[in-house]
């Protein structure tokens, strides 16, 4: 028997806003407030799929454009829908809305607009089937995907309000206390540090007083393109050794390939290889050796699997970038990463900087750094109907609606330019 | 609710022989019989998944052995299911068995093996949901997938016997009758001819004859590598202008990157990418224009579709080769096919040179040219059991073990070599 279409009735897209702290990185500082969109797509069936996605302003228009293009198609069509979308998008007059501050300007706006709804398909294919997503994507080949411990320069506080419970972290001694905290209560296995926030001398003095703190944790460093390719590789030479990669020290394809050919240890990327057609001059130049996927621009899990099968057959390794999250994605991504064989590096998580949340508490859990992938059919989340509605009476009262780190920023220190890049 | 798994009990393997014509190529001529394997994958609650590959000696033990492996394993599990037989074909002993003749040897021999139970396993999760196997690989992106006529230099008849229904084609008159036959039966509107059994001249003369009786069809000439690198330049040269792409006319990466610099028309392949580890090189030499897929050797239907995501990332055409095919191939070939939106030549299917079959007829027609994707669950093909069993006693009747393209025409004409590249 031929099972009946499960057609896309609508979608509500609903933008939130969640606390976040004053989180220090090259272009500036993060507001008060992080968005998110939380899309609920609904079907003829009456099941509902989750997809999560940014908020700022522009993506929101391109959302709603995009729910209207995709009724009527069923939720295994993802050809079409991704084809409808693409024809949609290329309609709209509407311009930027990467939701991450400018620091990812060239990913496919098609692939991010499709990526939620994707995820919500596959949310409601693993619900019709009763199959967890990572089913879906091949099968989990690991039961529990483990994440680095993602540390930030920071604040104690927001200008004007109480230290919040992390504090301060402007120095060597501030990472190293974070990381204490982050990982005697998570359990991290690994430790990601965001930089190009203080001078080069100051942030490699910072990695090793982490690697003296933590000898057997892996450790990475990611000053977000802050150095210009001489600084990148007497930086990369500095800390031979010590990372097991360098991640996106150097504006661009070349400026990376250039660092490549000196530094000893992998170049990783989120910054310069964002998209598709990025792939190929990136292999032909030889400029990153490491690629970090994150299905919100990649297009959704499928082409992040893409991304993971081109990795494995061109000689790149596989990590997995977070833009912060909240549980769908998190789950989202713990579905992709536990049916991904070859991402053998520890994922990036904004985990434990958000606390709030839109979904049902209990089921993402970081449990010695890792998070089980859930085995409940779908993404394995669901919606907090209070929670949802009291972050989006957040985001309408919380006056941000494009992420501005770099405006925040000049609010407290009016000589501050985002350069790049700075050192 | 969660599905229970539906796991794997077996898998029955069943050799089967097909008549087969006397068609021509450049390393022999095709026996009075050709090889298939039939796959019947059993599975806990009943549902039996279908699969289809060679059955060369040796690729049979490594079926039986990998067939062993997977017991147990759930049919969503592709990815545990890919490493079982990973590990099990790394403990056998035996060689050879690549199914073609000695034409495609460097395939990826987990990717062969797995190839047969990765699309029985596709088919049973399709019956299982309710779906068509289209439905799992993203959805059908057109409702009938086109094909090219595959004309052959042949014999008349196997020698001693009749001379069957085609007749004799050993020059461009015979050439064009041939395909007014099969044009006229099957409504194909592209033509691939299977060169290098004559000399080069000899078959320019033969492609042009067919371009000026069908002037508007596309033309393709593939002499599987029979010649040098000049003589292809020369060849490429004088086809300028009358072939949509130029297959293999000589073998290796960088014979064909050499003949692709002088070149006008794209050069394809299937025979120096052939395996997931040659794409890098093959775009780093820029040897090719043109991928044609195969499940059998690329490792099914998902894994297909990361060739077409790759082709479709790295500048690279895509098309289909066939190695011949029964019914249950043809039906996998035809739900990737028509879940491939890059997949924009008409296909190689060996119809209607092989006329038995082990499936019930009526739901794989050629109809103008092209085949419907079924809409049924899974493959939507269902086993003829008296079919299989009636080619399985012509399997164990007729004495072909392996393939032996050369070894026939040695016995026909024992002045031949197979000497590659020949001209």
């Amino acid at each position: 028997m031929t099972a009946a279409p499960i057609r896309i009735t609508g979608a509500r897209i609903t933008p939130v806003a969640f606390v976040d702290p004053p989180l220090l990185n090259t272009v500036g500082v993060h507001q008060p407030y992080a968005l998110r969109a939380i899309i609920q797509l609904d079907t003829d069936g009456g099941l509902v799929g989750l997809g999560e996605t940014y908020a700022d302003t522009a993506h929101l228009l391109r959302l709603e454009a995009a729910a209207e293009a995709i009724v009527g198609l069923d939720v295994f069509a993802l050809n079409a829908i991704r084809a409808a979308i693409d024809a949609k998008i290329a309609t709209l007059t509407v311009t930027g809305g990467d939701g991450v501050a400018g620091m990812i300007t060239t990913a496919s706006t098609t692939d991010r607009v499709f990526s939620p709804f994707e995820v919500a398909c596959l949310d409601v294919q693993g619900k019709a089937l009763g199959r967890p997503v990572s089913d879906l994507l091949g099968g989990k080949v690991r039961d529990a995907v483990p994440f680095s411990a993602y540390l930030f320069y920071k604040w104690a506080g927001h200008p004007g309000a109480e230290p919040d419970e992390w504090g301060e972290a402007i120095d060597p001694d501030g990472l190293v206390r974070q990381a204490q905290k982050m990982i005697g209560e998570y359990g991290f296995e690994a430790i990601k540090v965001k930089g190009g926030v203080f001078s080069p001398d100051e942030e490699i003095a910072g990695i090793k007083a982490l690697r003296a703190a933590f000898p057997d944790l892996p450790l990475r460093l990611d000053p977000n393109a802050a150095w210009t390719v001489d600084t990148s590789i007497r930086v990369a030479s500095e800390l031979d050794g010590i990372v097991e990669y360098l991640e996106d020290p150097t504006p661009g394809l070349d400026g990376m390939a250039e660092v490549a050919r000196e530094a000893k240890m992998p170049l990783a990327t989120n910054m310069c290889v964002v998209a598709f057609d990025q792939l190929k001059p990136a292999v032909l130049k030889d400029s990153v050796q490491v690629v970090l996927s994150d299905h919100h621009y990649w297009g959704g899990l499928q082409r992040s699997r893409l991304l993971a099968g081109i990795c494995d057959n061109f000689g790149l390794g596989l990590s997995m970038h977070s833009n912060s999250h909240l549980g769908i994605s998190l789950a989202a991504m713990v579905h992709l990463a536990g049916a991904t064989p070859n991402l053998t590096y520890a994922c990036d998580t904004h985990w434990p900087w958000k606390t709030e949340d839109v979904v049902k508490p209990g089921v993402l859990k970081f449990v010695d750094g890792a998070v089980a992938v859930p085995t409940t059919p779908g993404l394995g989340v669901e919606i907090d109907k209070d929670a949802l509605a009291a972050l989006h009476q957040q985001y309408l009262d919380c006056g941000v609606r494009d992420r501005d780190d770099t405006g925040y920023m000049k609010s407290v220190d009016p000589t501050f330019e985002n350069t790049c890049p700075r050192w």
